[in-house]
This record gives structure tokens, sequence and C-alpha cells, in this order.
């Protein structure tokens, strides 16, 4: 039972949440999962950093966050490398045999067609993950190039070719880039643009508690986030449930 | 035994320090213990974190800190929701089942009327809770509104009533609140202005190197600071022991 | 073996990674390890932290780290203090007792004659440790009073005296300093005339990853990097391997 239940809502939903994992020990994974796995919906090894360790601990990591029922899936980035190289089968088979259960799809790094990416996308559900895609470019003067209206068309096509998320790219830092501006606020006419037909498959990628906030306080603590720090997983928490000062009252 | 033993100054008196601790593991807690133990005075479960967590995790987690000698509590903002729900009684009676020492009374993120900030107070110290209240606005636009003469009577009454250090809020980031201007910096005649009657009942939440630095050169090692990231204690007993950069040969 | 073998550059040389441990307890330290020890060269105990904690805490982490290859060394302020209070000779023999394996001589928090400097990195090497000696101020104004030729003069003097590598200074923040402006962005000219002699006995500290980025695409893969803070070296090694947008096919 959690602490202080008396003081929960039951009645209230609260979104997904995909947490940043760049790079965690295993000591570090049991205290994530034991403080805040109830809050958990995915975790991103970040870009290519589960290439760097080994296969063994990567095993034991994936392990342990699919016995707690979040999905781990290694970073876009990764993925794109694999497929300018060559191999994307190797790749997939790779992930499967790591453990990790999600594939995320991207061309945040580099240029992919709009008809590889559907076949990357409808490949990974056909080698059993669940898929999330991203929209958006790494590079900010790249991502600035990227219209609403074009990217609510790679997003309606990724869900069509079978992604169950699709995700804002925001990168690490949350600045000059996506529905950020250089100082991290929200456009908030760029944020209209993306959302024609809702939120509910959007992830919106806030790693900073102001895009945290704006996000909850618009949309209400059902909105999907990520790329929230493994040691930001519980604020985003009390955010959501109006336990921090930025929503209490407001949500 | 320390090490380096030989370059310690025996008869220089630490002031309290007070950790933030955000949302820690077990794992964290014991590498916390073990490397800062010493220099922590109070650990203050921050907002509403506590009540996103098992009671269980909650339990051990308070029992570890009581166990090193350092007092456990929940942050404000739990008390506040307690407060606004009318469960005050509930709140009180959960923090001691839950091995929480000491209880913080704030009205940084609601209001509370004077004469109820009052009881509260002292029913905390009848219920035998430690108790260090906290003087300041979460909003920084409701923060400005408080002159240093309020905040100079809200601090005695509270020291009246029964509390054992009164806090100056700056919230976990520092910056335009408080004592602090928007970069982060003291703002002097605030500080001044707030300490008519010495600083050995107040806890400077500060955040921030530049904050502790300028704090500690101020006041000597001797100043009590809170809001310290679980991260940087260790670098907050250098600073207070002349052993970095900032202070060497000052302290 | 690392996940995702296939994607490795195996004839690539990655520069040395000296890494800031300030002040971590022994889970982290284990995770640290099994996560990134493998692109680890140098711990540094930041500043005077190591003699904060008990000694046989410090002895744990030493051996931690010497037993995975990774060179321990307490950081130069510590140094510093004890040769301001005329205790090097204890310095020595503690380090040496403590299981330090490296020693890094600095003159950044007080002065230090150019005479006294040498002796001190002879008598470090003579008493069988690995040293490195850095260059700079660690107080911003009397840092820019230090043109590029003397510091490679300092650099050459030190070379000569023994040091097996030179760090140039940025501190744990890494903006304002040696080779970095107000915002951390890499001066070229300062960068240029402080490397007449090539890199490959210079390790630059580079606490940031746009600092990280701009030396590892300046000078590829192999450039020796500094100040890198714990959560951060999976990072530094996607970077100087491609595994990360910012370096993606450029290195």
């Amino acid at each position: 039972m959690k602490a202080f239940d008396f003081l929960e809502n039951k009645t209230q939903t609260l979104g997904k949440t995909m947490v940043l994992d760049k790079g965690l020990g295993l000591n570090e994974v049991d205290d994530l999962i034991a403080t805040a796995g109830d809050y958990m919906t995915f975790a991103k090894f970040g870009w290519g950093t589960a290439a760097t360790m080994d296969s063994d601990l990567i095993k034991a990591k994936t392990a342990k966050y699919d016995a707690a029922g979040i999905i781990p899936y290694p970073g876009g980035t990764l993925l794109e490398v694999s497929v300018a190289a060559g191999k994307y089968d190797d790749f997939l088979a790779e992930a499967k045999t790591l453990g990790f259960k999600g594939i995320e799809v991207s061309d945040g790094s580099t240029t992919i067609d709009a008809h590889t990416r559907g076949e990357l996308i409808v490949k990974a559900k056909q080698a059993g993950f669940y898929v999330i895609s991203e929209v958006g470019k790494k590079n900010p003067e790249l991502d600035h190039e990227l219209t609403p209206a074009e990217r609510v068309k790679l997003m309606n096509e990724d869900l069509k070719n079978g992604s169950n998320y699709v995700i804002i790219e925001a990168r690490e830092a949350g600045k000059n880039i996506g529905i950020y501006d250089a100082n991290g606020n929200i456009v908030a006419d760029e944020l209209d643009a993306l959302t024609p037909d809702g939120i509910d498959h959007i992830i919106f990628e806030a790693p900073l508690k102001g895009q945290q906030t704006a996000l909850i306080l618009k949309y209400g603590p059902q909105v999907n986030l990520g790329n929230i720090a493994h040691d930001e997983v519980t604020s985003v928490a009390t955010l959501r449930r109006g336990l921090r000062a930025d929503t209490v009252g407001k949500v």
C-alpha cells in the first residue's frame, strides 16, 4: 500500500511515462523500480548507450524492467546506425536476444525515406516488438525545417504502419527543438498544430520540470511524457497527482 | 577515522545540513549515509514524494536515516495538501507510523492563516515531532509580496509556537525566490533584514554552490544550510572545511 | 562481449577518460565500473572530498577502481592544502596507505612557485605514483591572467619533471575558464595556442557535452577528456564511437 494512502485520488488516470536510462547500473535500476516503477511505462536505453556495455549486463537490465511490467527498448539512434550499416535484421535479432521488448524507429540523426521508414516499422512489428516511432531531427536547424503539417503527416503514417505511440523529439536537454523554444518553453501554436487528432497516441518528450508542468496543466495528468530523467520520475508522479507546488489544487 | 585526518581542524563547528531526498532508493540511501551521513542533520522527503511510494519502502528509509542520527521528515507540501483536505490528524498519525521524526509546517503552496499555522506547530510538537517551519511562497510572484519585516514576524511567531528551526524557502532550483535574485545570487539587503536576531535558528535553503559558498564566507562554517542535493552533501562539507577552492584558506 | 558487437569499429583508438568522483558510495562505484569501467582511465576524487570520509571507505573505493584497471587519485586541492600546511610528506604517505595510485599536482587554489612545483612532481614520482599535473587557476580572474605561452611553458616543465599527463583546468562547471568562454564554448585561438606539440600528453577537462563533442570532432575519438561526470561516462563513450547524434557518421 502507498504511504499517505488517504490522499490518493483513485479516480485519476495517469498517462504513460517514458524514462531515459542513459546507462544505469543494476543497483540504480533496482532503486528506480522500487521507488518509481509503478509510474513507468517505458525504459529507453538512450541513443547508442546499449552498445557500450556487456551483453550480460544489458540482459540483466532488460529482465529487471520486464519483470516490473516496464517495456525496455534501445534508443532510435542505435537503430539508425544499424540501418545505415545495412544491418537492420541483425539489429532486430540482437535486440530480441538482449531482452528488449520495444523498438524505436526514428530518423533524428540520419535520413531515412518515408517508404523505408514504413518498412522498418512493419518489420519490427512482425518480429513481435512493441513499436514507438519518433518524429523530429536532433539537429535543431534541420528540426526547424519540419512544418507542423509534415509532422502530423509523418505521425499518421507511422500509426497506420503499426506504431503504438509516436514521440515528439526534444532530446535530453529539451531546448530549441520540437515544440520548445530556446529557453525550453512550449510554443503554443506549434503544439496545437500537432494535435488535431488529440494526444492519446503521442508521447511528448519533456525533460524539464516546466515542460512537464505545462503539459500536465494543459492536458491533465493523463498526458504521456517522455525523456524523463531517471531521478525525476517520482517528481513527475507528484506533478501528475497534485503533490508538488506547481500543480497543487490544479489537477 | 577520517582519511587525511591530519588536515582536520578539530576546533571548527559545522552548521546543520538539511538534505533534499527527492525519491532515493535504498542503495542510494546506504551510499549517502556511508559517504556523508556524518555531515547530515535532516533528510527531507521533498514535497509530496513520500506519498508516491509503498509504506514499507518509506519505513525502511526512515529507519536507515534514524539509525544514522539523521532526522527524516516529509516535505511541507504534503502537510499542506493534508490540511487542505481536513486530514491533519491522519497526516500526523501516518507520519508517526512511517517512522518520520520531524514535521515541516509551511504554507508555500496554499494559504494558511496565522492562527491555524500556530496550531499546526503546537499539535506537531505535542505529537512528539521535531518541528521545522518554512517561511516563503513557492510561487515567486506571491513570494515577492512578503516583506522582510513580515518574514521576521512569521519566523518569531513560529519559534515562539515551538518550531526548532525556521527555513527560508528557495525551492529545488534556488532562483528568483526568498533571498535570491533571478540568477540565484544573494540579495544582500534582503538577507541582512532577515537576520536581526542572528542565524542560529535559521536554515537557509541554498541548492546552488555559489549560494552555499557565499553563506559560508559571510557567516562561517556554522551556518545552517538546506535543500542540499543528495550528491552535493560531500561538496558542502568540503566548502565548510576549506577543502574546495572557493573557500580554501578562508574558513 | 559487448552488446550490438557488430556495430563496433575495432580499428578505432579511444582516448583516456578521467572521471570526476565527487563522493560516490560503494554501490555507485560498483555500478559505474560495471557499466563504464572499460571506458575509464582515471578516477579523480574531486578536490578535498577524500578527506571527509572514513579511511576504510576510501580504501574500499580505491581497491575497486584499481582492480578494474582504473587509476584512483585525490584531487589537486587536497595536495595544495597539505603543501600549504607543510605536510606534503604526510600527504604522500597517507595517499599510499589509502590505496591511491596517482597524484595530481596543481596550484589552482594556492600559489606554488615553479621550483617547488617541480619538486612536488619529482617527489611524487619517486614515491611510486603516477603523476598528473594541472595547469590553470580555479579563480577565473586569476586564470585569465595566464597567457597561452605561459601555460605551454608550465606544461613542458611539468612533463620534463616527470608528469605523465598535463590537465587543462575547467573545474566542475566548465565555464569562463581555461579554453572555455562564459557560455562554455571553446575559444579556438586559445586551444590552438596550447597545442603546438600535439595533444598526446594533454587531458582537456570537458564537463559539458558540447565541449566533449567539439573536442572529439576536432581531434578525433583519441582525444583525452577529463572531469567527466560519473553519469556521463557512457555518453562520452557513445560520442567517441559515433553512437550519439552529435557524432554519428563523423568519427
